[in-house]
């Protein structure tokens, strides 16, 4: 694991790191914010695990989204992984298109070539990046994880998958329903091939039909959001979460899009939200 | 003027328009954050005038700063002009360096070919935006100014010369002393030649021996900041203050540097500042 930068911010430290990847078989980069009370802290610090949307990498969230502020305050770490492989030899779509390949790894695990030997996304979390972080910080505990888009895709398909290490989820303008939206048929093409029945695991409504383990979902939508009715469609989560009896809140908000704009002026509720379930 | 892109956050609006520049003879682009009460609210609102660093545009503090949140709380809206002239036929550096030509316009009048036909930031900010938005918002009052290292800069000598517009100048990590660093040396040669008397205009250390007004300035400083000793120098600036007995306060920080996570450490301690100055 190496330092790629580190800058003081909020009293706390904001770093990034480059370590390689066994599961995807490149150089992956994060990004890690450390609050200030983590040395002193007894108990073992929380860390949001936050998951970007499409086009972005380790840096978007913490240069844009305005949460380390409270997040110091809080004295919660964020975790802030890339969105997919990166490096030469890391195959691309081959038109450069910005909603597949490189930049839009979707969090799942690639069975179709060239992608499957790079574009393993949801083992690089799990099995590569989570263990990284426990080896070398003791003292933090993933235990939360958050994300927009695409990254809310991430965060709803992940967290559900595992009560184990999340003990709340939440997301800012998902995609909850890949595989009836034109983003997600898409990359599930290409990464997962034509078989419908293997998407299956990858996507949010279908994962919450079958859960037992009942987390806690908080989602921030903007109704003016230019992708909600192709791409996003929480209203089809909903409709699951309703026959489940299931905790999820979604919240819209007239006037607002799908930017960063949006996202920092909501995510404050998110990261109080996380600590509550946190703490109880 | 022509809108370019709108954006709800914190339940105000952040706005970009573009605008033909006769000072700097080309199309120029600013941001504009407006707070959810400037349409109830009977008193103008009052607007900081934020002046960005080198190789950046109007994008970067609102993007980056996090000062939104408080700035809807407080009421003020945001200034956010680019830091030099654009277009194909503005003039660039021969070199493409990033510390001069576009993006590093420094804030004042060229008067040295190529430049002088666009540089002309001092009047662009004072003749054509402030201008311009008295023209189109009669609710907005810009009275207070601050920025970021050249940005510093800017804030600091144009908030000197115009203590009839701004009632509070703030800064972080400012140029504070141009005629004497490398950075200033390099564009004041390029732009305003090799005579030194007509540099003194533009260097905040300068302006400070003769003004007689008492506008308040607030400058933070990152003590790891890795231009401290070799381009910002604000014990130049302290030495002056002091002389003077002008109300100068300079904090510095240990362990911040020179980046964004700075400013947006402290940039809502420089809202808190302003606000206080304007109501008095």
């Amino acid at each position: 694991m190496q330092l790629v930068s580190a800058n003081r911010v909020h009293e706390g430290e904001h770093r990034q790191y480059s370590h390689e990847s066994n599961s995807n078989q490149c150089t992956m980069r994060f990004a890690l914010f450390l609050p200030p009370s983590l040395s002193t802290r007894k108990a073992k610090t929380p860390v949001l695990l936050w998951l970007s949307g499409l086009t972005c990498s380790d840096e978007n969230f913490m240069q844009k989204s305005g949460a380390l502020a409270l997040a110091a305050e809080l004295g919660w770490a964020i975790l802030a992984p890339d969105t997919s492989p990166r490096g030469e030899h890391v195959p691309d779509d081959p038109d450069n298109a910005w909603d597949f390949g490189k930049g839009a790894g979707f969090y799942l695990n690639a069975t179709q070539a060239p992608w499957s030997q790079n574009y393993q996304m949801y083992d690089y979390l799990i099995k590569d990046l989570i263990a990284l972080i426990k080896a070398h910080f003791n003292k933090l505990d993933v235990c939360a994880i958050s994300g927009h888009s695409m990254g809310g895709h991430g965060a709803l398909t992940i967290g559900l998958k595992h009560p184990d290490l999340f003990k709340s989820i939440s997301a800012f303008s998902p995609i909850v329903n890949p595989i009836n939206v034109p983003w997600g048929v898409k990359a599930f093409s290409n990464y997962l091939g034509a078989d419908r029945c293997s998407w299956l695991q990858y996507d949010a409504c279908e994962l919450l039909k079958n859960v037992t383990h009942h987390v806690p979902i908080l989602i921030d939508q903007g109704a003016d959001d230019s992708f909600l009715t192709e791409q996003l469609k929480p209203e089809n989560l909903v409709k699951v979460a309703l026959q489940k009896d299931y905790a999820l809140r979604v919240d819209m908000h007239p006037g607002y899009d799908h930017s960063y704009y949006f996202v920092s002026s909501f995510i404050n509720k998110h990261l109080l939200f996380h600590d509550q379930h946190q703490q109880t």
